[in-house]
């Protein structure tokens, strides 16, 4: 769990007097192992979240059309960037602010890391470095990023989407993330999110959404009342891509333990591992089934996403579900990802890898089930619809703006010629024929 | 060596009440840290030999014709999804089962992990975590199930495949398995296998070399007596899976130390690291050289293959070599590959991607070689032969059922337009002319 | 600091007998964890710097054009398996000689890894095990070898190229890292290289430079003084190449702590992690805005070498500078890389990937820059120079006798046709038309 988090970040700097080693002895490994053990949890599970950018990077780019895959190839490396500037700028602090009124901390200011060499007088040993949990943190909001870049691929201009993540990572995700995992209202309303089905996956969902719907369907993608496919142009990157993300969610939900020095925590780690596997191997195969039964042919980027939908339900709660309750969470997933992506088409909401149906809807499921444990349906629904209005409203606010100010649309023209010619005056695959 | 292992899974259930450590106090590093470094190996282990699904996702997506890319990714996803359920289901539990006859064990019952929060007396100290072990373990027979796949590409149907897979993962593996990792007969015998050359790649080639006789050759690969070459669509993914095997490799033979908290072990893990990379290194640079003295032209797949052959044959015994014997053991892998690959065209035996020279050939070699630091040639044979003969006869009969009831091959025209259209309706790269 | 290892690799061969445990009882984690927890580094480290090389194989294979992308991804999986023999038999004890006479020593012998289940009484305890330091020290060499392949790429003959790598592997490498890592004149001196700034990324560099003065440009790059863009084949690939590499990062910075078994030494891991993700996110959105700025469109593969730019610019002090600093000093490699790509083109330097002004130029910034934080602005100068001119005329006379003797260039028809056909007579996309 991640609640009490930010009680540590505190601590580094409010109670480091209150240890008083000897400076003379060295620590015995009964006072360090476990800070030790902690930070490498951090370094490890960060650098697998971090994997995940490529990832996502991989599953849009082959998810897209060819004229479209250096565009989305850009904004993903962009998006990570600028993720990893405004969370250090003001994010991490306005996320994990220590005391508060646990809805909003007025707490602009650049993350610090501890001095060079810190002695284990001046380390949190309960906890972790602030370094390493500020990398494993950052991780996570450009994971949230990701998701909106998926769904309002090849239609969306470059520079307002970035202008959209700036504000989404320096504010949107920090601010309500702070009510869970900043020790914010929703926390003490028991409120559960391990790793973020709704954190990071819902919000990510929310943001895409209201995007979808300012944005508008790619043009042609609705015709007649019909739905016109628009196959993505490299199903083996986009596999590659899903197994990326699977691997990096090992990090994404196994860091998440936040604590890896003991006997427990680091057999939960594993069990955390095993379920998060089980997951997404229940959601696709499920999607592999499912396809088969609906349509009488499997789908790839079905089972794809019904991988990634499992993934995401198991998010909240990957550590209290036994392997068989970890397969039913992460199958529900892949049923869920099967019904709401042509539904989605349905409402001629345009999302153009599956992004809404995958960490929106699994997302909330996700949440919902973590209730099978703690009983706190309550709270789980009132933590799922916070997350949902404020990110959704205030999303549809900001793409509204940007839209009026700046324009949020390619022309048509770019539209039909690619963004990768229109906008970037280069094209991904420029030796290769079009079919 | 795997040997112990299935002395501490049973462990963990019947010899706790031997740990008496006191509950009041925290238990010291001394105590606690070897089960905590050891179940790290197991989790970074884990999750790198998971990797290795997507290395042989993309080095077969790379391998095969571009008609076929998309049912090659979605055999790779899928195979590794059933393993992932069948090794809990029936696996785990077959292959680990505690006290047994040593040929096979009745313990047709699902795994379970440990309680969440585990307490330091209730932990096989001595060990690791169950549900990391299971986590690891899992991963092995995913790699076996992945090699099946490479061989008979192109032309198998896609749910008698999977039908196998489920057979292969859930009963042969792990009952074989058994034998030598359970603490069976062979482990009894003095067999040596230390990350499974055989139990787990010859294993696999074995399946495939089975499957591969009763699916008979790709239509137009051998006429007139020659070899038709079938080019692979993409060399870079292929190039990008051998990358990606490599390193997972390192979790493969590295983990398989099954211990990493004391000077020893760790030390041995790096050991392992270093003549594992040597191989890889020298079954390279051996096809690099061959190839260009053999035909005058290197050739790629075969330097791809040869990496992978060289790794397949430090498997059975990464420790013990020094780095000049790690060189020698690659390099005949090396030599293996180049000849055997046209070998198999002679019998013509269709191996898609090279699947058995690498996996079964160099195993054989690997396992044998090991006889080089044990002296015990009559149990390193003994096993080689007990895992082929159970393998391929029960594969043949799997196949050949398979063949009667519902057919394994793809009709004619299927084959001639591609699995992906035929099987999927749909295409990898849809926007690219082909040649 | 790679300063102090010389001293401990000679260490586990001459102060052994100093280490007097109890042979009797089993040596404490206070006296063994740091031991475990570095070698950890070295392993994890070491894999992530292995990833690497499929990151530059991925971002050349994706920056060169589509007929000679097989060859490439050739180059790259032989120039890793030579350099990783290569340093194995004589690159390591060159580097790390123990005492000698600062610039060259006779030291012409194999590594020999420690004997297998080494006891605690017979480690360098103060540091890692040799198995693991040989295998996080010889990914380094590997890295330099490759920026060498990209510069060079789509023109210079196989061999003479792998010839160039066993030179340059084998004693170019370790003979000036001996200078600094090894302990000699450079690090009397008071120069200060973290990571290899100089050590690896500009002394690939020199050695690019050199070769493609010696080479040439390819033909028709440059025409009635105009620059003729030549745009690699597959951006998805380059990405994918981009993000391996900042992942890979992580190990090469961070591994290079060399200590993770006090709190002062991984919370300066975690340090050193989240310092080399700012860099890098700060060069790519440096190039991302001076792109937009200067030539109103942004250029994708600018984004991906201002990342790379800012990697290699952190990695000469990725500890000292606080996050801040970090930004500042990636940004520089951002602007760096802008305004030294086309530079090189008024210069008719061709180098295909931009190798130069990311390890060379970007390089010599990093290298300067610790100067902000040690005040020794002579010795960085004096360091950068002395790599600069031993690397570069060495490389200019090898270079030069390779062209005599074998020559090094493919013929006019070769170049034109593609080095895959010419040289290799296999494509990498043989199933896709050509645009």
């Amino acid at each position: 769990m991640k609640l009490t988090k930010y009680l540590s970040v505190g601590a580094a700097l409010t109670l480091l007097p209150t240890f008083a080693l000897a400076q003379d002895a060295a620590p015995s490994f009964d006072e360090i192992g476990p800070y030790i053990m902690t930070t490498l949890l951090f370094l490890v599970g960060g650098f697998l979240v971090f994997w995940m950018a490529a990832g996502f990077a991989m599953l849009e780019a082959g998810l897209v059309r060819s004229k479209n895959v250096a565009m989305q190839l850009t904004k993903n490396i962009a998006l990570f960037s600028i993720a990893a500037i405004m969370y250090w700028l003001v994010g991490f602090n306005l996320m994990y602010p220590g005391d508060f009124n646990g809805y909003f901390a007025l707490n602009f200011v650049p993350t610090v890391l501890e001095p060079v060499g810190l002695s284990a007088s001046d380390a949190a040993l309960d906890y972790a470095s602030v370094a390493s949990d500020f990398f494993f943190q950052l991780m996570f909001v450009a994971a949230t990023a990701s998701i909106v870049s998926g769904a309002l691929a090849e239609r969306i201009k470059l520079w307002p989407f970035l202008i959209f993540v700036v504000i989404l990572t320096g504010l949107m995700y920090p601010i309500s993330g702070s009510w869970q995992w900043g020790g914010g209202w929703l926390s003490e309303l028991g409120f559960s999110d391990f790793a973020g089905s709704t954190i990071v996956h819902s919000v990510g969902g929310w943001a895409a959404l209201a995007g979808a719907l300012i944005l508008g369907p790619r043009l042609g993608k609705y015709k007649d009342g019909k739905t016109v496919p628009m196959p993505g142009s490299n199903l083996a990157l986009a596999t590659l891509g899903t197994f990326i993300l699977w691997l990096g969610w090992f990090g994404f939900n196994g860091g998440s333990q936040l604590a890896a020095g003991t006997v427990g925590d680091i057999t939960d780690v594993g069990r955390i591992f095993a379920n998060t596997n089980m997951a997404a191997s229940a959601g696709a195969v499920t999607a592999l089934i499912l396809t088969q039964i609906l349509y009488k042919k499997v789908d790839l980027t079905m089972v794809l996403n019904g991988a990634l939908a499992g993934l995401v339900s198991i998010t909240a709660e990957p550590l209290a579900p036994s392997l068989f309750g970890a397969l039913l969470t992460g199958a529900v997933g892949g049923v869920i990802v099967v019904f709401t992506v042509p539904m989605l088409d349905k409402f001629k909401i345009d999302d153009v890898v599956g992004a809404i149906p995958v960490h929106l809807f699994a997302g909330i499921w996700g949440t919902l089930a973590v209730a099978f444990y703690t009983g706190n349906w309550g709270a789980q629904i009132t933590g799922i619809i916070a997350y949902g209005v404020f990110t959704f409203v205030i999303s549809l606010v900001v793409w509204t703006i940007l839209k009026g100010v700046m324009g949020i649309r390619v022309t048509e023209e770019a539209e039909i010629n690619g963004l990768d010619m229109a906008e970037l005056g280069m094209e991904a695959y420029p030796d290769f024929s079009k079919g």
